[in-house]
């Protein structure tokens, strides 16, 4: 899964790839007939792993196949039917589902586990990012403000900020993930053939049924229920803005990483891995790589999210003529690049050093007492007196209880 | 505020205006002026009005004077200092605050106002679409997906899946006016001078103090306290992205509203008002104005929350340099739009007419009932037999419990 | 048109202000006027002045007005023949054109303003530049690549790429400039009324008659002929296109000033102005204003050509349902920030002050010669030499005569 | 290369692949090899094919490897280096290029091949759309305005704007396809290393063996020389305009004729292929599958090309930190997807059925004559006279001549 065009990409691993998009759609189309078969409308042989049938050798064939219908889900139902030859299994497949059930439910298996990844780095970032914030309570800094210094800072602080962020978007993202449901609506989100079927075989009440069998498929897929959403796109829009919020959190401590790693400030440098931030014609340097690949992410993403709110607004019918189609790559190519950026966020921090003694150096400069002098015109100063440091060590403080309530429930 | 450039904007009357923004600088200004006399750092004399001060007939020459320190807040503080003339207020005016928090907290302010009009819109929409659904629960309908005629739906189920938009819109905004919060922080997030101040009075603990001050100036505000966010802008960035949810839940259903309404389809019109979708040269057109006003805002919304966030991904320091100054006037765009298509969804979605006859008619058609004929492979099929509508008067239920679960605390 | 929400702003005057809107679109009905007169379908008088029959103080009611129709033109000809009373102004005004015409003749004429006014301070900023990269010949500096000192570098050759840019961004302007056309197209870009007109009075050759009606037309506006481009919208997304990659220039300039500019690198300042730049608590502060005021611009203007494209994309039928009236105040949005732009890049790049000697402390790190130590590899190195600048002498030369002959036909 | 995710990819064949890039990147690096050799700097030796030495099976362990220097050239050189063992191709490899240099000719190369691709179907589209105008000249329609019928149009005019956008975008692709250069400027632009090694072999004018060395490389690339464009990004930002322009050309068709198509228009529909524009579910759907497909390309596109500006216009230094490496997978993104699409799209045209009796049929609404009848109050009408369509067959005219005048100079 690397990738010349995105270096990092292959931290992603399988996730959102083509063929973990296959194996979720066959697992949507394979728990559909183990609901089927154990509501009883389909016969116990109905029921049976599909995992045998289509695999990821596939992936190309099918690929190519989708074009046709514009969707993968077709010729993906149409080889497994055929590899299936006669028999139950086949002759209940996708029966009650539409193409959009199977690639929506499938997405949202896909994401919701990238979202997990992404959440598991956010976790760990806040813990490296409090034990920062402890360790550099007292460690004094310029604050910088439109580039130039203000007053004197805590490095403590500026890591509390950084958490902060990260904490932000962890609960963006985790609301996202909890938002995540299956999407089974079948041809016009009326569920209408499964609850056929449940009356033609005398259900006593074929809609419930029906509404019971998508909740059972849920349930199997490890999924929440939920009305069909086939034409309210929020929670991946939701999706797409949370980790959006985390590219922005990722992007603003990589944007301060490169920035007091210029030598000539020399506060901060990323962790040193033996090959890693060198030129291909001089020896000497020591690139940021990682907050120059955090910072690519930044900028792209939120166009990524942009282009899934236009799809969304642009909804039209019970299945709209092309916004839904842009939002599977839009998702794949923001939740890739979102557990590959979580994944550098986290080894940067991990492995942040901090120059103290610069950090120092900077901190010393007269200039910055001068809004303390200013003081002076209102409430005259008392000789000696601690830093100029405000409510630094509070605020840190709020900041590491707010990081401790946020991960209490994660272990 | 009537705008050539963008009909119907005088909806959003002073929301998010200059006059607005300047009153609500302000009132931050005014509000720490009473905070800083209550707890004793300022004489009682400190705490006056600001009103007369300065007013409306004053942001022409505030704003011009804004580019020399590149926000409003420098000029505005200068301003009114030397209108004080000399006294307590001027000489404690903004002290302990610096231009961000103004700036920050004043657009809170104006933001706020934003969201509370757009969720008041949001409310009525949920009324209105819940009795649509309600009473065109039977109204058959042609579902199409991909431009084409799918299956049968009813009028009330698609009103359904608009209230499911507008009611995930809803949360959103909610969610994201909860978030709103004061920004104060002082020069560089620390509270250096407040605490500073404090401190040379000799208080016991200059750091709470400080913080208890900022506390009391949210309060004052009506807005929650919050750490310094000076760098941490997912508050601004959520309010923008649940601005968007509402454009994507408006645009849904002006896409649908202006493609039900086409003559060949005839099966919605907008509300008739006299002189409204009149043409300069064709008398007999009747343009579906609120509709096409409505896809004009959803077309162009998600990218202003993606300038929302790539600002905040470039954040940099303890005040970036250009970042934060982008913020401003795209929520000032972003805001005012989202109150005037708020408006006008609520008028469309009050006014609508259902040509009922029109959509039985394209329900009627036999093609609709492929699907289910297509059963006949699975399960035979009984004679007779309900409307091929499936679970749609359950999941009608369900939207409108969510509807009523949505807004059972607000009145 | 200070606008607090954005400082700066009165730089653009009165360009793509409502009031220069409505006078625009009065231009194009009076012109009509003129042309209908002058080809005899119109007798004499029905070429009159409208400057005194409308005015600014109009603004207000016509925009409140354009919502019942979604554009300002319907209610603008009924001000405008109602109060023009009998005659044959009131008899013939509009005839033969719609609304549409109207609106985008006129923001050609707003536009074309604007691009005026960006073009003439790309020229003025490429005399600066050339005079920058002429003069800083042989200043030497350290490259920077990635964050760290890389090889030796004069600022003339920084000058001079940054002249690249804003010469790219001028070539684009200028040619975006030359293809805005005059937009008239009668109901449907048929012409039909004209024609109609024309045959009605027993013209040979109606339709070109109308054709050249039209050019007439463009003529008296200063404006080029064209077909009717109601649907084909390229000439209005290059113009976006070309203001975006001059505030791309501006960005990058900017960037590398306020950078250079921080005093950890002290290499460039801001021209410093009385007043600017100040802090409203840190007396000491010399913020880059100009700088920062510019990357605002650049972070923002791309979302909005983006805006610009997702509307033409979505053109549809002969005026389209939203898409159209989108690009109204995204091109007034991003037209008035470009000239703000422009000229603040003028200003900042005429006082720019280069701090020769901090970039040549920095030039004489020994770490900038590694590169060139290490071709000791393939070519063993003779004692002395010139500095390790390579051949950027001629690189600027080159620069500076694309510069000339960029602007040789320009005075 | 076909893409789940994105079905149609594998139309763009290798254009853009990881493959193809590594291709390219190979080829900059072994005509430099040739160059330095052709120009005596190095051995005749040193000018060898890298064909045989590094291929497609690395294509994984490069990308994996460029993470640690954020680049794939550093690996690259290392590998083949260490392939080649001794001997003056390894030496002289890669002397006197940077990083940048390789990985923006390469894409250059890449991107190059996707605009002469792009541009060979706006032709081929053109050449259908000049004879669907030619053919429908007499075809009568109605346009329809803001989704209502209006006045009438022929379906020759309606193809004939089509056209115009088409043309309109050709020109956009070929002037960005004429712009696209060679880049190469060694570590920071100024092409020190090449210049120092002629200065030491003794070369009378390094600085212009220096530039003609460059000069060579791009002849033997194919490509124009050019000034080092290594932080001026318009030819870059400019293609990715260009293919914008195009795809919001295919969006418009797209829509137009996914609304025509739909059955209670019916004036259009796609080409039938067999197989393609099914249901999983509903057999009887005939989905309009290139409409859909063209038009989620130009839902996303546009933010594509804002990430190339946003990029362009954060650059900073003499190579960015995050703004460079951003580019190369949006370019690969929007590459191969404009291929596609416009593959697509010539299909989608190729293939068109017109139904002339559906347009005829609306075309003869009595409404659709209410302007002609408003004429009346200034011209007194004569019985008779020819249709209503104005100067739709000049104004074709125009468009096909403008058409052959376009593509005149391509056979």
């Amino acid at each position: 899964m690397a990738d010349l065009f995105w270096p990092g990409d292959e931290r992603a691993g399988a996730l959102l790839s083509q063929q973990r998009f296959l194996a979720a759609m066959l697992e949507v189309e394979q728990q559909w007939l183990s609901a089927l078969s154990a509501c009883g409308l389909a016969p116990a042989g109905a029921a049976r792993s599909l995992d045998d049938v289509v695999g990821a050798e596939d992936v190309a064939e099918l690929a190519t196949a989708a074009e046709a219908s514009g969707n993968p889900v077709v010729p993906l139902v149409r080889l497994v039917r055929q590899r299936l030859g006669d028999g139950p299994a086949a002759t209940w497949l996708h029966r009650g589902l539409t193409s959009q059930d199977v690639v929506d439910t499938a997405l949202v298996l896909c994401l919701r586990e990238a979202l997990v990844a992404v959440l598991a780095d956010l976790r760990a970032q806040s813990m490296t990012l409090a034990a920062l914030a402890e360790r550099h309570r007292a460690t004094p800094m310029a604050a910088r403000t439109l580039t130039q210094p203000a007053v004197p800072l805590t490095f403590g602080l500026k890591a509390a900020t950084w958490l902060d962020s990260v904490i932000e978007a962890a609960w963006a993202v985790r609301s996202a993930k909890k938002r995540l449901a299956v999407q089974v609506g079948g041809a016009a989100g009326t569920l209408a053939a499964s609850t056929e079927l449940f009356r033609r075989v005398g259900s006593s009440d074929p809609a419930a049924a029906s509404l019971a069998l998508v909740a059972d498929l849920a349930d199997r897929l490890g999924l929440p229920p939920a009305a069909p959403w086939h034409t309210v796109r929020g929670r991946l829009t939701g999706a797409a803005d949370a980790l959006v919020a985390a590219g922005d959190a990722w992007g603003r401590i990589a944007s301060d990483v490169a920035l007091l790693g210029r030598p000539e400030v020399g506060e901060l440098a990323e962790p040193t891995v033996p090959g890693r931030g060198g030129s291909s014609t001089m020896p000497h340097k020591a690139n940021p790589i990682l907050s120059v690949l955090l910072r690519r992410h930044a900028l792209a993403a939120p166009m990524l999210a942009s282009t899934m709110h236009v799809a969304a607004a642009t909804y039209v019918d019970e299945r709209p003529d092309g916004a839904w189609h842009v939002e599977w790559d839009t998702l794949r190519v923001l939740g890739r690049r979102s557990v590959v950026a979580a994944s550098q966020a986290t080894e940067l921090l991990a492995g942040l050093t901090v120059h103290s003694d610069r950090m120092a150096e900077a901190a010393r400069r007269g200039e910055l007492l001068a809004e303390r002098r200013s003081l002076d015109a209102v409430v005259e100063d008392q000789p000696g007196g601690p830093p100029y440091l405000g409510a630094t060590d509070r605020i840190i403080a709020q900041s590491l209880a707010r990081c401790a309530q946020t991960w209490k429930d994660d272990g």
